[in-house]
């Protein structure tokens, strides 16, 4: 267990018509001038845009916009932003959306105050050294990007997506409306609920053991993803469901779960960050095609004990039959509510994925040597897994 | 389910040897003229008074003292406490201690800027316009202090134990390290451990649904202190132990698991705030005397499914059972856990306490009519329930 620093000040107003009064009074404490940055048009298409534009305009707060963030968001994209808030001194970034639009909002903060291209900030080629505030209205819970530090930005030239922390990226306030978040199709649903187990998962499943009482924490996070995923994808306007995976995506990845087990190494991660970089698939489909076979991978007699936790805690498997059985069972359990329950994709093959690039997105990986994850991964290891999901 | 505001900004440093460096750093940001407030000579005992002084010096801060705070703090001392950060202009309080500590630095930071008796905005006669920040160090695991917007102060003359809130009164900065509560002692041990279950368990069985995210997040949080409450009263220099309570105690009660579930009345607290205000017992007791009578108090029909699921995912009893038989096992466990394993005192009398006040006393808790707890508690119920603690 390690010492640990814990400090997260987002302000988050949670539950329906939040936005009223809050959001200008929130945005007024940082500025006047706001870029408004969304994705596509699905939030003029709810109403969420005209809200927005409504409630700042009513507090003559100037508004500048940049939309078109797409998932996997591009660096480039990010200058462009960049220059807009150079040109026109703006005070304050409103991100609307998802985690694309938000980690993209985050590296605009800081290319503000950076003169060149912002992939040197990501590839640490130079340090940022100031970032405009934030403020979110969450769109699709999933990335957890609305409450922690982090970053994930993609680069199309050299396939590249990598992830780049600061404490200035925090999010100063986030708005979290379950409602806002009926409008999620089926698919981004599921991709979005396995995105948000996957980050409990990699830290539940890591070498370094911490508290206990964050054990059940976690186990408690994931009882609640796989209860109102399943809920989520088949009543989209079920309030208490969107609502639990909401706050649930938030705590996933905020932080309070891991201090306590640091390094700790995100293989499955790892690996879907190569895959959307090559092959630009949903991130929460990556992860939901890897992680139940670098769970077989990772299953022997040193890994078992925290499976069979996983399993009977988590899955509700009867906890007198014998450890091994119970881990394998969790791993089935996983399966099926990836594959059966929430009906997505098992395999790369299916998406014309080929093993083409292993090799060099193994590579990639091992650049610094072995993975530390659960256990150590060398190149074969990640080829293995990678060749498993075809 | 509510809608909610959350804002926790506490920054915890968590673990062994962080104060070096780190605590007069984040002092600096505030002023340069400190209140040390503690209670009695332990913290001179354990070597960390001086480990503090020494901090602060080589910093060059000036430090001014206030020690001698009581258990169930009293308003009296706080004045006084006051007028010395008024007299010599302090610009923070460095709260070293447990609960009643950090409470009396609460309404001192406030009682620096109020011309007059504290009480009076205790009893909200005055409104709280300005206090100084606050940085604890945290010597025993309990109330919960540290991380959240609550102070509770006596009055000695008029027997009343009253809380007061402000969002001025969270601490800036906390200082959470397992080893300084090695030296409390087994009683008090097992009365801060069940505070901290305490403090959960209020929210748990309360009127008003919320997140199922949150009832696994306290199901996990009553198991840890379960768990640990047993390990630590045996074996009082068990890191895990004593960490585990640590953390479990400051997100038992900042606020975190129950701001969707409002109101939420705290009815044990409210009895005992009641006792202790009469015959100044440990707050942990008393909460241990009152629990499991106000429990079996409440259970019928339409409350069981709560002692149901407690009894099933906190003290893991077999889920085929029926469901008051689990019920009434869940209360047995709690009971077994209070007056066997932590050894507590499991009635009043022993504590040479009857029902002489019971009267006044339940007549000042429902001052404003029945008390609205899980169920509706009038006049007469209370005094049955203090009369089955006899």
């Amino acid at each position: 267990m390690n010492n640990f620093i814990y400090e997260i000040p987002t302000k988050v107003y949670f539950g329906e018509n939040q936005l009223q009064g809050n959001l200008s009074q929130e945005i007024k404490k940082y500025g006047n001038k706001v870029l408004l940055v969304y994705g596509g048009g699905s939030i003029k298409k709810i109403g969420l845009y005209q809200k927005i534009v409504n409630e700042l305009k009513n507090s003559n707060i100037e508004i500048y916009e940049f939309s078109g963030i797409e998932p996997n968001p591009k660096h480039t994209s990010i200058n462009e932003a960049a220059s807009i808030c150079k040109e026109n001194d703006i005070d304050i970034i409103l991100a609307v959306g998802g985690g694309s639009v938000i980690d993209s909002s985050k590296l605009i903060s800081a290319g503000k105050y950076y003169d060149g291209d912002v992939w040197d900030l990501v590839l640490k080629k130079a340090e940022i050294q100031k970032a405009m505030p934030i403020i979110t209205i969450l769109t699709m819970s999933a990335a957890g990007s609305e409450m922690n530090n982090n970053a994930i930005i993609s680069n199309k030239e050299t396939h590249e997506k990598k992830g780049i922390k600061s404490p200035l990226f925090i999010p100063k306030v986030s708005f979290l409306d379950p409602t806002i978040t009926y409008s999620v199709n089926k698919y981004q649903t599921a991709c979005g609920s396995f995105d948000i187990l996957s980050h409990i998962m990699e830290t539940y499943f890591s070498r370094n053991s911490g508290l206990y009482m964050l054990d059940t924490v976690m186990e408690g996070l994931m009882k609640t993803v796989i209860k109102y995923a399943k809920i989520a994808y088949n009543e989209p306007e079920n309030y208490e469901a969107r609502a639990n995976l909401m706050w649930a995506s938030s705590w996933a990845i905020n932080g309070f779960a891991r201090m306590d087990r640091q390094p700790n190494v995100w293989v499955c991660h790892l690996l879907e960050h190569q895959l959307s970089a090559f092959y630009d698939i949903t991130h929460g489909l990556g992860l939901a095609i890897l992680t139940p076979r670098y769970l077989r991978y990772l299953l022997n007699e040193n890994t078992v004990d925290r499976f069979y936790s996983f399993g009977v805690n988590v899955w509700n498997i009867d906890f007198s039959l014998p450890k091994t059985e119970v881990a394998k069972k969790s791993i089935e359990c996983l399966e099926n509510l990836c594959y059966k329950d929430l009906e997505l994709t098992n395999n790369l093959s299916d998406l014309n994925i080929d093993d083409k690039h292993f090799e060099e997105m193994a590579n990639r990986i091992c650049s610094n040597g072995a993975v530390k994850g659960f256990i150590d991964l060398d190149k074969k290891d990640i080829i293995k897994i990678f060749k498993y999901c075809l």
